[in-house]
């Protein structure tokens, strides 16, 4: 009989983190400031006011180590929180390896991924400033639909800019979106300048997140107050409502009496990795810690091993203050891998920032080798996961084996982030041996660099 | 602001019921003896040896009243187990009812519904007993797709026929069997006799559960013993490893101090409405409460409001044993509805039994109506639910709302037996006006009749 023992570790409700972590308190070096796309000068938070309430710009400039979690918020979370922990014991007897492979399960949440995390609280936000309708746009649809499903529990209209080459492969997620009551358009439309511009110059465009940050940006910037703009990752305080992920995930290691030696998420913007990741950061600084923290990246969109380090816009028309981050540019077009969530030309500041300081490393994976983890793990552990997590998986997986072959008992922990519940069409694919995998073009960095702001 | 609270009642892990409850032995009434196809006379164990391993076989024909859950059982229910039990707060505000609406969340599973706390089970015995491989049917999926996981954990091949319609209508639920490792066919099939003999008659037949059982009973029977088969609903086993549902349920009731005055389930053979009901009515037998139970099945298929007290076939072409049941004929061929798993001529025995003692009661429902139900608790509860679990939930709101009507304090329990996260073709349908709805045909019943065996 095999043994099937599935340990997890779950918290009280009583337990759930009272705070979110900022990591911008610990940090090696203070941020680099935000500029304004026009001035190229330093922006501040009166400058962010027409697509933000107040609140949570505040919390996007906060220097505060904590900040308290709103009681409206934490009564939505409630639902699926505190998240489970797992350990994989299934998955590492399958792989017979000595090391100890956990990780901590936001596929629970009723949209399926980490995003709702965020969403509800940016939806509590712009609720409490009286705001009635935010646009927002979505790669794969994780974060659309988190968006929609927020929207529904404080009543606010939710617009919804889904990447064209997303919507046709994911129906499901755009159903859903519809489902929760959101308004979902292909990306470019014809509804705004940025839209109408690209298909100007490429009818046949299929989208990237760059564009429909653009278009969704454009329509808050546009309404005279009315519409407010909500961004599902990269931004701080987007990152900042996700480390209830790791603040969590610390308890759970404190009641298995054990402690990862890396910790490992996918990055596309870098929401998950960055929820997951930055509490053990700041744990690592205040002891002394030799904690590994890996990013794991579509080899298709890979901004932090092959981007450059440079001030660029977050959308690809140019209408976002520019931060500096790792990109691939911002006209940069990923090709359409299965992982929508991943296809991003930049990275989060903060990570980007990380990673430049050596705090943590970067990985980049094929699609049909993230698929083929996948599949190791759900027919071990049960779990269909999204393409995105996956490449988490894939990293994981990578360390197990590194680990049986250095003979070593590393304690590996990583997010998944989701499920892949919404993405079966991609799994055929794999099955039908149709995944292509795309090498990412070696000149395509200074091909783009020709179309960045030059910041002096 | 919206009061968001949203209530769940968890049970810690060494809660989790030890036992399964057999309400053989609470009946009215003993159950009717199974019959022998051809002879029609009473079978024994020895006659179910070729389809069943004799641990499931001993479980089928018990009358002990708690049977103990193997740990190897335990250790897989433990991933998900036990699951929550919510309070449906949002649901209530948006319904402005004085009742309080209460659900059991058995989408929490990895296959994303009921069915796993079966499937692990059969696994388990047919394991123990040395079986290499299992056949099974399958509706709309659920139930394949939780054999498929079950038998990867035990390391175990299952080869599933899927009815056609929901074959086509529900390609994702395929994928997942497929990714869990399980081998799919779109049935009626040319690889049995019973296939063939159906599709002799109508090429174009879209299938449905009673030909699908007749395909998977046929493959184990000629096996010589290397292949059994495995059902997920109607037979007493299947329904006895439900009951974990109910059991936690009355643990969770007495933590939230309260209790329900209705408990409702949706009804396709029978297995989730009777995991979450069975402990309830023994309850109800040993306290003297006058708790009702409400099971609801769909119009299309309304086996219990409109089917006939009879021995019938369980599958279509006649080759299992005789069970007294409520039947629409094992030859009658539901509408193509996407609650696929509901589109099933009888029920199971024992409720059969229950409901013709008005131990319990039945209603049917449009599906129209039922994806009205289920839109409404998605916007409000968040959770897109599947369209079987989804009648659970008009049933549901139509009780709350004649509460409302009466000014009455009424305490509703449904089973959220499975999420819809594979059904969105359906939603789309719904919200594109192209649903119908059908009415059962007057004159099936007698027409069927017809052709039911006959016992004297």
């Amino acid at each position: 009989m095999p043994d099937n023992t599935h340990i997890k570790y779950t918290l009280n409700e009583d337990e759930m983190p009272r705070t979110w972590y900022n990591i911008v308190a610990d940090l090696p070096r203070p941020p680099d400031p935000v500029l304004h796309p026009g001035t190229h000068q330093p922006i501040g938070p009166a400058d962010l006011a027409p697509l933000f309430p107040m609140a949570i710009i505040q919390q996007e400039v906060s220097t505060e180590p904590y900040i308290e979690i709103p009681e409206p918020v934490r009564q939505v979370y409630r639902q699926w929180r505190p998240s489970p922990l797992f350990r994989a014991r299934r998955l590492e007897q399958a792989l017979d390896t000595p090391a100890r492979i956990y990780y901590k399960y936001e596929g629970v949440s009723p949209a399926g991924s980490h995003k709702p995390n965020t969403a509800v609280a940016q939806a509590f936000y712009n609720k409490q400033e009286g705001i009635q309708k935010i646009s927002t746009e979505t790669g794969a649809g994780q974060w659309g639909s988190s968006l929609a499903m927020a929207g529904a529990f404080f009543g606010i209209e939710v617009e919804i800019f889904m990447v064209k080459v997303s919507y046709n492969q994911k129906p499901y997620r755009r159903y859903l979106m519809e489902a929760f009551g959101g308004m979902v358009h292909a990306s470019p439309t014809n509804l705004t300048e940025a839209g109408r511009s690209i298909l100007a110059q490429d009818p046949d465009s299929s989208g990237s997140l760059g564009i429909a940050i653009s278009e969704a940006v454009e329509v808050a910037a546009k309404s005279g107050g009315k519409v407010k703009y909500a961004l599902g990752s990269v931004l701080n305080h987007v990152l900042l409502h996700q480390t209830i992920i790791g603040q969590e995930a610390l308890l759970q290691f404190a009641q298995a009496d054990d402690y990862p030696d890396v910790v490992i998420g996918c990055t596309g913007g870098g929401s998950n990795f960055a929820g997951l990741a930055f509490p053990f950061i700041g744990e690592a600084r205040r002891k002394g810690l030799s904690t590994r923290f890996l990013a794991a990246e579509p080899m298709a969109c890979p901004s932090l091993t092959r981007g450059i380090y440079a001030y660029d816009f977050g959308d690809t028309v140019g209408m976002t203050p520019l931060t500096r981050m790792h990109t691939l540019g911002h006209d940069f077009m990923p090709a359409g891998i299965h992982a929508g969530g991943l296809r991003y030309h930049g990275m989060a500041p903060l990570i980007s920032l990380l990673y430049d300081e050596k705090v943590i490393e970067a990985n980049a994976y094929h699609q049909t080798s993230v698929f083929e983890a996948a599949v190791q793990f759900t027919r071990t552990e049960g779990i269909i996961p999204a393409p995105e997590s996956s490449h988490a998986i894939r990293a994981a997986i990578n360390e197990a084996l590194e680990a049986k072959a250095a003979g070593q008992e590393r304690v590996i922990l990583f997010n998944l982030s989701g499920h892949g519940h919404f993405d079966m069409a991609a799994y055929n694919s794999y099955f039908s041996g149709n995944l292509e995998d795309y090498e990412y073009p070696a000149k395509a960095v200074a091909e783009a660099q020709k179309h960045m702001p030059q910041i002096v």
